[in-house]
């Protein structure tokens, strides 16, 4: 059983009790806490596809225990086509949603545990997927710890901290990554003031951030994306944390839309601009930015809010759903073995080296 | 009788027929075209509050009109009264909203008038009072031509222009004046592309711009205004046009939140910000930006769209309707009088020294 809630009054964002999965809808927040149980492979992709769980170190987790739900449906077949089926259903899971790295991540330790794995039958190869999904869950903890252990440093008190979309508790299955500096530093006894980008069009800002870090007790206001410039050029902020979706070995990174404007904004007031960034999220394997596939999503997310119509019918929209930041916005990584400072490019292959060695 | 509209399908913004002031409720835009009739100083105040009018331009057209609806209540009190009471009432409509210049203009032209004019009888005043609103809602019309004349050399074939918020026809009584050079040159027959950015928290770029550019046939791509960056660095947009609330003597303009930060991103990717600033719109009496008051508005605002609450219960919360971007961010101030280019607080001043013999 993983599941105890870090946040006050919610349930876990991802939770694995008697070989059961469920998560909580985070399309509902924050007007409702609803958990629903995953019991089909499709019922997982759809959950993922639809956002219902996001944020890319729980959509890891979400993964690796929808591939052993999935797979309870194939304990009849022979072991060769259980291990067939078995890759199969992590590329469907995988087709979930494109720029996420930890999707694809998390599907392949599962496929490779699988592969070492020296079970003989199908139940008792169920059985090591299990225990790989508890430790890939467990780790995503770990990494939150490490990040925020590491970040905490950066919030000083009475300074002030900008994020955008959320890359929260409800993000992981810890404390976030961009949260983790900012729980820390609340439960140390800083005091310091947090703005939420709402972060249009999905508004994961206005109604997870906002939320887990009021019920947490953080001193946090709510803006639109648009006004960052304003709150940044009245001296309000000191720093901004963001999450990220993936990043590129050369430092280049993908996180939600609206990200890279506002990096280059707070470059222009010269405030430090720091990426949380647990080891699952680094792709060596991507050189540069320009290789990462941008996610584009319906236009109904842009041109509708709960079902209400907010634009012109029959509007051209474009929705692209991430962005990619040029390292040369960057101050520095927070990971959770330390913060990566330049050269990116050799510190960020330097400190993961020893990838699969994680925390 | 001045009502035409210029948008197929549109009643106009401001209609002035046998003496009643009507206006298009843009609140209830796209989804409802609404007219709503004025007959009170009160309900005058409120739709410029509740920004059924908005706009600066069309703010300080209802305004003037507002005056004399307002004084129609008191034709039976004794000539010094009846000036006493529009004084009154003018700072009483100037007061429904605080950023625009536009409204304070009219309502003075409008005392000037009155102080000028050698009527006898406070019908007689009235009528001079109606001569003169009818005046400036002419020169609104003539100020947007002047602006669509002058900059449409600047959109060319296949270029991209991107806008934020509605400084469109919906925000004046003529062509707009960001969207005058698009009307221009779209009726020139050039082909391009706006991107139109939604404009959060009340998204007058997705309800009304994108509207208006849709109904006339133009070539519009709505956007959140988190997007802007991505576009642009897709290299789509070449060319920037905003509409302005007040110009101070250094070139520092207000306008519509998001505005300061679009200005940053696109100094950023080097393209070129215009913007649109009708001669009622420039203040030489406010030295900067600095000097010029932002309207703080509700946190509903924020927290609530079309009723519906998309953050957390008792949020706190930030509203600035406006921001203030430098004169450094801006390429050139696109009048009815021409192009103003730097030093900007020597070519306005120079430009607009014969104040009041507007175009």
């Amino acid at each position: 059983m993983v599941s105890t809630p870090l946040i006050p009054g919610l349930p876990a964002t991802i939770a694995w009790e008697n070989d059961c999965l469920s998560i909580l809808d985070q399309t509902r927040l924050p007007q409702e806490t609803a958990v629903e149980k995953l019991t089909t492979a499709e019922e997982v992709w759809r959950a993922i596809h639809e956002l219902r769980v996001r944020g890319a170190p729980a959509i890891g987790v979400a993964a690796a225990y929808g591939l052993c739900v999935a797979m309870r449906a194939s304990l009849h077949l022979p072991m060769s086509e259980f291990r067939a089926r078995l890759v199969a259903q992590a590329a469907y899971l995988d087709s979930a949603r494109p720029t996420a790295v930890n999707l694809s991540w998390s599907l392949k330790r599962m496929i490779q545990a699988a592969q070492a794995s020296s079970a003989g039958d199908p139940t008792s190869l169920l059985s090591a997927l299990v225990d790989e999904a508890i430790t890939i869950h467990h780790e995503d903890r770990a990494l939150c710890d490490g990040i925020g252990e590491h970040g905490v440093a950066l919030i000083t008190e009475g300074c002030g901290v900008l994020t955008h979309c959320n890359a929260g508790a409800l993000a992981t299955t810890g404390l976030g990554t961009a949260t983790a500096p900012i729980y820390k530093a609340h439960d140390a006894g800083t005091r310091f003031r947090v703005y939420a980008d709402e972060t249009r069009p999905l508004l994961q800002g206005a109604r997870l951030t906002a939320y887990e870090l009021q019920q947490a007790g953080v001193d946090v206001t709510l803006i639109t994306d648009s006004m960052a410039a304003s709150i940044m050029a009245q001296g309000l902020v000191d720093l901004v944390i963001v999450g990220t979706d993936r990043v590129a070995a050369n430092g280049d990174f993908a996180n939600k839309i609206g990200t890279f404007g506002l990096a280059i904004v707070a470059r222009h007031f010269g405030i430090p601009f720091y990426v949380a960034c647990p080891s699952s999220t680094l792709d060596l394997q991507t050189a540069t930015g320009r290789e990462i596939v941008i996610e584009e999503r319906r236009d109904d997310e842009v041109t509708h809010l709960y079902g209400q119509r907010i634009a012109p019918e029959n509007m051209k929209v474009r929705n692209p759903a991430f962005d990619v930041t040029p390292y040369e916005l960057v101050t520095g990584f927070i990971t959770e073995r330390g913060i990566v400072k330049r050269p990116f490019e050799r510190n960020l292959a330097a400190l993961f080296a020893m990838e699969g060695d994680a925390a």
